[in-house]
């Protein structure tokens, strides 16, 4: 029952130029020269994926509602980016210590929505979530595809608190042509055994496979990760929005 | 400001046998054949950890309680199991569905007090988590670094599930000579600007990739992963411990 060594091999692309609305991330990520394969996967991270769609927002322009004013008083923050994560957010779940945990309109419970002041190219901006990261997912494969001859899987990274553990680890929020979800649920183990509870969710631990090797400071916003092959569909498949635990069949938080 | 381009790898080790209660599970890694580096991290699936460090209950010798009856027959399983279950909890936060999710006397919250019967060697027996799964890690270590005279990290991971997503991510439950999470906090993005909330799970997201590589039903618990040099540290640190939130300090569930 031996089976070939897989070897997972995550190797950043270099620097890419900033990022800006209407870039051509694909083009960048092709012409980068780092081969890539139709087993590849290229996990993007979420930042540039919303630069590149132009999800930036000028606060400037944002007029505070009473209800981010006094989120905002709370949290110290400036209450017009605090109208932007409401505008984002379906539920605001905590507001507490200058965090806000939402409910995205995505599903995605994250830290303010997903809306950063981190890494944008302008201050007095900051950067949403794509609208939609398995269309964008999807759309940079079918270009990554036309541009290369290759159809590697992609995945939008994003780094997302948890709950009850510290730190951040990163999640697929979008995903093409990569299974979600692997379910080995009612399978035996080698004694026979169902394997009840395994469910695995590789393209979070892809996300998080990739995040290793970049810098956060760094323009490193790109990882092509290999070696994952049984996992790669020629569909684009059901995406990261198939990751989504509905509130009403969660029982770990 | 370009860094050296950091590849990341893993590799399963080859089928190790069966490992019981004394099996020398160092001896066994050292022996398999994979060079091993002082900058790799050893990554090793709890169950095997426990089996040798003998964490395995025979049932029938389990006299369940008047609470583990009542919750087993809400659950529909084993009353005795569910005792061993409640002996190595500090908590049940919930029991639904067949699942208890349970805070154990680590302090990790997981299905079932990560008491399981997949993959036990023997049928009536259950695996309990290690005792203390960080000087498991430190333990292994040692030996390793006295049988190959390399002193790679090591990391012991769990599968376990979160809330809001779907499916398991593995985590680290212990960890020697790598360091559990890395502070970006206060540090400054290429804009000068700081990057607020970024606190990287750097052992979960190791435990993760790992698991990337290895299928359930195989006999391959142990993952030797390269490219971590910078996370790697001389003395076996705080350990898988430090990534444990308090639940007073816990914004996400």
């Amino acid at each position: 029952m031996s089976r070939p060594a897989i070897t997972l091999a995550a190797r950043a692309l270099p620097d890419l130029p900033e990022i800006t609305a209407g870039s051509d991330l694909a083009a960048l990520i092709a012409g980068a020269g780092i081969p890539m394969d139709d087993g590849d996967v290229v996990v993007v991270a979420q930042k540039v994926v919303s630069k590149a769609e132009g999800r930036v927002v000028r606060l400037e322009g944002v007029r505070p509602s009473a209800r981010a004013i006094e989120l905002a008083q709370d949290q110290r923050h400036d209450p017009r980016a605090v109208q932007v994560v409401l505008d984002e957010s379906s539920q605001v779940l905590r507001a507490e210590r200058g965090v806000l945990i939402c409910r995205t309109r995505h599903g995605l419970v994250c830290a303010n929505a997903g809306v950063d002041a981190s890494n944008a190219s302008e201050s007095g901006t900051v950067i949403l979530l794509p609208h939609d990261p398995d269309a964008s997912a999807r759309e940079l494969r079918a270009r990554l595809g036309a541009l290369t001859g290759r159809r590697p899987a992609v995945v939008i990274g994003d780094s997302f608190g948890r709950a009850w553990r510290h730190g951040q680890s990163d999640v697929a929020i979008g995903c093409a042509g990569l299974a979600p979800l692997q379910d080995w649920r009612g399978r035996l183990d080698r004694q026979g055994r169902a394997l009840n509870a395994t469910w695995i969710a590789i393209a979070d631990q892809v996300a998080g496979a990739a995040d290793l090797v970049r810098a956060k400071d760094s323009g490193e916003p790109v990882v092509v990760v290999s070696g994952l092959d049984p996992h790669i569909t020629p569909e684009d498949g059901p995406g990261a929005r198939s990751l989504i635990r509905p509130p009403e069949e969660d029982l770990f938080r």
